[in-house]
Formats: C-alpha cells, structure tokens, sequence
C-alpha cells in the first residue's frame, strides 16, 4: 500500500549564508518514518534562497561555501541591469539556479537514506530575507 | 487511488538564452488538474541546454542570466579540445549541468505548488539549435 | 498497478574525473524493463562526487569538463578554511552541489526515456576517493 504526505514548512528567517536544515525537515514530517520504500521531496518556493546537500559536520565548509560563491557571482558586476531590488538580488538569483530548487531523497526502512556526511543546506542568497517556505512531499510504500 | 500521466512536448525553436515555458508545459499535460496531491517531473532529452525554476516577472533577469553565465563559461576558453560542433558547444554541454536536465514540482489540489515568482525556463545554449523535446510525467492521487 | 524497486549499487574506485556509468546502473536494476511509466531515481550518498547527465559519444567532452571545471573552482583558491583533508578536498564540495547528488529519469515502455546523446555521468572530484555508493530508487505502473 503506498501513501502520499504532503506538508508546507516556514523555516525561521535565517541570515545569508548557508545553513543544515536537516532536523526541521525530518521533524515536519515524521510520516516518513511509517515509509519503507520511497522518498522525500523538498521544494524551496522562492528564487533567491536555494537548497543543496552537502557536508553536515564541519561549519567551515558552510563557511568556504560563502566566501568562494559571493566572489564567483560579485554583488559588483557591472553588466547586471535587474539592480533595482539591490545589489544582492541578480547574483540571489544566479546562485539559485546553480544550487537546487528541489531535493529528492530515497527512504528506506523509514528514515532519509543519505550518507552519514549528508545534511540539508538552506542557501539564503539574500542579505535580509524574510522567512522561506518549503513544500515537503513524502511517498512511499508504507511497512506492513 | 493513483495515475501516472506520460507525455512528451517539442517546443518550438527558440534562441539562445532563458525562456519562460510554463504555461507551455501546463497547457500539455492538463491532466494535473486531476491530481489532488503529487509532482509533475519535467525532463530535456538534451545535453546543450538545461531547465531551471526562477523569476517568472521581470525580463531583465533572464537577459542578465545569459550575459553572466556567456561570460563565466565563455565561448573562446583557449583549452577545449572538444571544439568540432563549434565555439558555442562546449559551453553549451557545461552550462547544462550547470543548470538542471529535470525538475519535479509539486502538485497541490490541481496546481503546481510553486511560489508566485517561480517559473519553469528553458535555458537554450546553443545558437542556432533545433526544436527541444521535453518528456512530462504528473504523478499523484486523484482528487475524489 | 504500481511497484517500487530499491537497491543499492557500490560502484568501483574511479580517478578525479567524469564518467558514464549508465550502462552499470541499469544493469543494477534490471527491474525497469517491467515498469511501463514511471522513473528511476539515482542517489550518490557522498558530498566530494556528484551526479549529471551530459554527452554520451565523445570523451573529449568529459575531458573539457575536467579541465574548466578544475580551474573555475581551483584547488589552491587562497581564502578556503576547510583545508585539513587536503586541497582537493573543499573544491570536491562546491563542485558537488554545482552538480547533482540526484537524478530523476523517466522511463517508458520499460526503458530510460533519455535522448539518443544523454548518459549518467559519475563526477569524481577527489583526487584518491574510495569507492563510491549509489541508491537506486525505480517505481512506476507495471506493464500489464
């Protein structure tokens, strides 16, 4: 028997940067612990804000992540024209598409099966965002 | 109860740089207004040009779009071996993964859970490129 | 009726590079050609490799890829803190999550809906990497 769980999920408004939203996800939706087959989908309705998985342990990675991207996609270069929302709106929306607007992660025996160096990043590409909203979708075939 | 709905879509020709395609994508596959709760997975059967999800409003982010990326992925980069389809190929291939070869919506009471400034783009890289096919696949339990 | 089929799949140790892999995973999961529609998810559960879907035919391609890609997110970029594992190590994450650590494919008529040029490329950015482990996620309607 399979079954869908579908939830919206306002995350707190959080500071440019990047940031492990792991647990939030898992406990807005601890459904997923009733699938044994299937997977979680992760949707970030917003263009300037991103998400990713990567590296859960060490906040210098979040750190490089920052540093390396806001050089790769300037606040300062000259070419943009969409500069009326700040000069931090254009690279937002660059970034955005060169991170994931959407996640899908497998479930099995009722937990998210990633690696165990894996965790959920919220990218915020805005300087001062206001709180972003996910969709979280689960489906699966449920245990018996 | 749940229905897999399969289609595929040739856009028309269209020249290199960022396009909205969503209502394109929504009038092929009306099927999603069935579906209660599910996703719609949007996938390119291309390698030189990409799908992303951002602004859906204003014009000149797409233009900046194709002015950044054409300049960090540039055309003359002096050490591409793989040059025989021509200057705008390789750039092409990179720009597309990139950017994304799918994506998967959300379906919520009939619609596509997406933000209000979220669109679907079809991200043409290469100049002079023939028509691009897109497979749809809406996925979801049918509203009763 | 519809039927998930979940495995995991331990690839080989492979150098810093792209690679196909496509013909791997589908022998992996044999079980797609009984599903009519539906789609396979592949998942890498490791943040230094990553997931794509580019040129199939020409290696040069893959070539390319590793040349630009090495030099758009150098190994010895000055500001990087997270430098203790080595310096392929930090670079391996950003280009991680400028790929993809998921995919989603179609599949029709009990084959992968990709067009003719598209096979699944593994993305090994560290330098010594052990092996690397994928999910393997296919669910679709059965053929009858």
């Amino acid at each position: 028997m399979t079954q869908f769980f579908q939830t919206e999920l306002r995350l707190r408004s959080l500071p440019a940067g990047y940031h492990l939203i792991t647990d939030e996800i898992e406990n807005a939706i601890p459904e997923i612990r009733a699938i044994q087959t299937g997977y979680l989908q992760v949707f970030i309705k917003h263009t300037s804000a991103a998400l990713t998985i990567n590296e859960n342990a060490d906040p210098t990675v979040r750190k490089d992540f920052r540093t390396f991207v806001d050089e790769l996609i300037p606040e300062n270069y000259p070419k943009f024209i969409h500069t009326y929302e700040g000069p931090d709106d254009m690279p937002a929306h660059i970034k955005a598409s060169f991170f994931d607007s959407q996640l899908q992660i497998p479930i099995t025996n009722g937990v998210l099966n990633m690696g165990i160096w894996q965790g959920i990043y919220l990218c915020e590409f805005r300087t001062h965002a206001s709180s972003r909203q996910l969709v979280l979708t689960a489906f699966g075939e449920l245990s018996s």
